[in-house]
């Protein structure tokens, strides 16, 4: 459903019909950073297919350096520079997980990285960057502020921006997973994915529809940002004025080179409610002993849900990926409850 | 350090020079059940490695049916039963992670589980053996209760008596860990076992040690409940009058049969405060993103001790496993705080 009240001027970025990344650049990608990232394991678990009345097989990305995918993408651009382009760092905004996998890849790469942080992001993921030898500059919430800092960072330093999710090669090393995935099990005919700025499902998308034109790839949002599924649904982008999710990974909007695979690639969003993320993150601690962060137990929340159970759409979904993000989360009330 | 006041009457059980399992029984365990088990992943962490000076590989056993490495030695047992035997079912008594595997080996059997819990037993691992059809039977938290009602049990039933460590198709099944984690990182020179009746590690060091003598078996034990350190002090089994551990799986004492083999093949016992062992499963959760119950952390915790890390005896060890044993426990207090 849209709701009018939501859309605020929409950008259709439909120009290009070439995509930001192909099949070309991630197998590119995986020869890049192959060395330098985990070949992340695949769990299952009979409990949970037998609630979700199919094959779920899950795919731990929450185990990947750094906490989350997204030291995939993060290397591939970092790596793919030049080395008189590199000797001034790296500039990024990211709520976090971009910016902590942006930390390690500048590190190992024996650069600079400059991260601008909102300040409303959760603490564990600032204690990544710090860990990973980043320099933290605080900004306001607002992606306008990020932008704004981020800007400034790089008329000062000279660095190079790399984008959490607006960028060919962060695109195309978030497209490895596909490649890694398919080589394990082979019989996928489903992935659900996480959506937010849309670098995570365009590569995903890229590389999987490119070996298996009929796999579906299906994102899931919640439903206090869900501008993927706004936005396919009135064929523009649309973005919202404000987000409201537990999912603190999820409330980035897409972008002119994510949107195009987005509108063409994936085949449904599936938009599930906080308290349906929460109990998918319980049932991740608890049955496949995964520690997650809201936005990585999205996908099981979406196969577990109404809107997918009953779309006759997806009846023949069968053997379905999910990818659990990421498992960065500020578990500090569990630990106080052991020193009580 | 040996307590006096703490020793029991200890029984010295040393008659038999055969152990209860050896290579050839954890062979035929590991063709018996490798289809009914998770190859469970092995996982890595630099950060982890820079703390302890060491190549540490975790052993995620807490992926494991069931959650815990229990389901080995209890589906080798009770596959391992003739038809007229299995039929009229098992009983055990456990303080939880033994009694999910067998009701989970048995219903996969077709076969009924009866299972005596400890009033004291964690709500989680009692509703995992709910989840797999086990039928509870209450007893006192004391082992004497424990067996009284077992025995009992046994009467009225007829069923199969399958004790958690005391039972060389138990050590047998628990076995099977060393072979699949030699053959996924053969470079292993020393393994980190938490010990608690001592059925893990009597698998894990048989297995182990046959395919290579040099690798180094070490027990991972709660400073509460160090009946295993004071055993191998006193060269006979020390039984503790109680124990006082957050590590609710490592709570048992050594047995007749387990105990000739950790007196003979464990190299070394670590023991560690509780304060280490909640220290270590934060960094299981935040680090390695897995989710595992104190027992399972102390591996971690012995290799950070300062016990583990200033002994020169340990200096050389350098590629060490480390079992991960399970991930049931109680996480309320984590999901209570997303509820405020």
């Amino acid at each position: 459903m849209i709701t009018s009240a939501y859309e605020m001027e929409g950008k259709i970025e439909e120009k290009s019909e070439i995509y930001a990344a192909n099949i070309s650049s991630i197998k590119e990608a995986q020869v890049r950073i192959s060395s330098l990232i985990h070949k992340t394991p695949i769990l299952t678990s009979e409990y949970l297919n037998s609630l979700s009345r199919r094959k779920l097989f899950f795919k731990c990305e929450c185990f990947q350096k750094g906490g989350a995918f997204k030291f995939r993408g993060a290397c591939n651009a970092i790596f793919s520079l030049g080395d008189d382009q590199a000797a001034k760092g790296i500039v990024t905004h990211s709520s976090g997980n971009h910016a902590a996998a942006v930390s390690l890849a500048a590190k190992l790469r024996g650069i600079p990285a400059y991260i601008v942080i909102p300040k409303n992001a959760p603490k564990c993921k600032v204690e990544n960057v710090r860990r990973y030898g980043g320099q933290v500059i605080w900004s306001e919430a607002t992606m306008q502020s990020r932008e704004l800092v981020a800007t400034k960072v790089l008329e000062e330093t000279g660095a190079v921006l790399v984008h959490p999710y607006n960028d060919g090669r962060i695109i195309s090393g978030q497209g490895t997973i596909s490649l890694e995935l398919l080589e394990q099990i082979p019989q996928i005919d489903t992935i659900i994915v996480p959506i937010s700025g849309g670098g995570l499902i365009s590569g995903v998308a890229l590389a999987a529809k490119s070996i298996n034109p009929n796999i579906w790839i299906l994102a899931a949002e919640p439903k206090g940002a869900d501008d993927a599924a706004k936005s396919k649904a009135a064929g523009r982008i649309i973005t919202l004025p404000e987000t409201n999710t537990i999912a603190d990974g999820l409330r980035a909007s897409l972008s002119d080179l994510t949107w195009p695979v987005v509108r063409d690639l994936v085949d449904g969003v599936i938009t599930v409610e906080d308290t349906e993320i929460a109990q998918a993150m319980r049932m991740c601690y608890e049955i496949l002993k995964v520690a997650v962060e809201p936005s990585g137990a999205i996908g099981l929340a979406a196969v577990l849900s109404d809107t997918f159970q009953e779309n006759p759409a997806w009846k023949d979904c069968t053997n379905i990926a999910i990818i659990l993000s990421g498992g960065n989360v500020d578990l500090g009330p569990l630990w106080d409850s052991f020193n009580k």
